[in-house]
């Protein structure tokens, strides 16, 4: 009983939620603007990698930072010019599309770019919730250890691109790549791997180069 | 109208994994058997802290793993000679009373002991739902930032004993100890922080002998 209920609320939930999906997504499309909806683990390196990918871009970035309680990182990326906006969630452990949809509404998107949405710190959670992206970006990092994709796989499954993030730090830990990228394969096929650091900032003009290409083909192709 | 719905459901559902909750702590307590909620990020480091503690302890240990999907910890654990039981929770976010209910109704407690309950990989919902509980230790990793005390506050404030983990990291990273504690801190202001590293051990045989007075004022006081 208790677990009927649960699913029935949560499958009007989810339903309810990709419908203001697709209209966001919709949206941003017209605008010629590329969402991004970025996935980690709490400490993952989420906005560390945003203003990485940034100095490569030559398209313009808006950015959405989702936390549960305070503004740190917006205040970070506001700091050094990023205009960021921020979502605080109160106890909500994901971002949803209402919340974007409310958000997306009162920004104005005055030229084509792409728009970094930083979810909640949470591997699970978050997955399950589409929020309009055309790009699901997933951070993990090597000091989480190699058996990721093993435990959390929805959203290994989902990425359209994974981080592998704080790789300057492999000599100083015990990460097997190749059982990481075993697991990777076994739910995602195709999916780019970018290896990352923060530090030195290796691996990120690749991924800028990347998510332009797609933010490219949104422009011509839709 | 969506949102009052959620919290609807939602207040019932705790109210009633709470009074499970209760007669999980109840009959544990009945049997001398602490029970720890272990909770952490992904890769906090959760399977490798009991590891080490373990190592610590006189008395009986009992464990159950919670996980998404896999039961890689588990299978590790049992090598080494701890009895460890699985719950997948397959798409849940946490582990709640009914399932340790469940779970608990299954092992033979025959000895006073220790029963470490590894939720699951997440800093958001397991921080919202007891599971019978007498001692909730969180772990947090030098590796996620010294922010997550700020960001994640619940779970910071529910801490009986926090664990701060991978501190043989600490050299390599831009680590900053005194804004974490001052966060720490502004939540919860006894809460003891025991500094702790897999890779070296230090830390552990002081976090085994503070659980072990509590098991043993659990026996000697209720």
């Amino acid at each position: 009983m208790h677990d009927i209920r649960k699913i029935d609320v949560m499958e009007g939930v989810l339903d309810e939620n990709d419908h203001i999906a697709e209209h966001v997504n919709r949206h941003m499309t017209e605008h010629g603007v590329l969402v991004v909806n970025e996935m980690g683990a709490p400490g993952a390196g989420k906005t560390t990698s945003l203003r990485n990918i940034v100095k490569h871009l030559d398209v313009k970035p808006y950015v959405i930072e989702g936390d549960i309680e305070s503004d740190i990182d917006t205040q970070a990326l506001n700091s050094i010019g990023i205009e960021t906006h921020q979502i605080n969630t109160y106890g909500s452990c994901h971002l949803d599309a209402p919340m974007i949809e409310h958000m997306t509404g009162h920004i104005s998107f005055n030229e084509p770019g792409i728009l970094f949405i930083e979810n909640i710190g949470n591997l699970v959670c978050p997955a399950e919730f589409s929020i309009g992206e055309h790009v699901m970006m997933l951070i993990s990092t090597v000091t989480e250890g190699s058996d990721k994709p093993y435990k959390y796989p929805l959203a290994f499954e989902k990425a359209d691109i994974i981080l592998l993030s704080k790789v300057d730090l492999i000599p100083y830990l015990d990460f097997d790549e190749e059982f990481f990228m075993k697991g990777v394969r076994a739910l995602n096929k195709d999916v780019p791997v970018f290896k990352v650091s923060g530090k030195t900032g290796e691996g990120y003009e690749e991924v800028a180069r990347w998510l332009q290409n797609k933010a490219k083909e949104l422009g011509s192709g839709e």
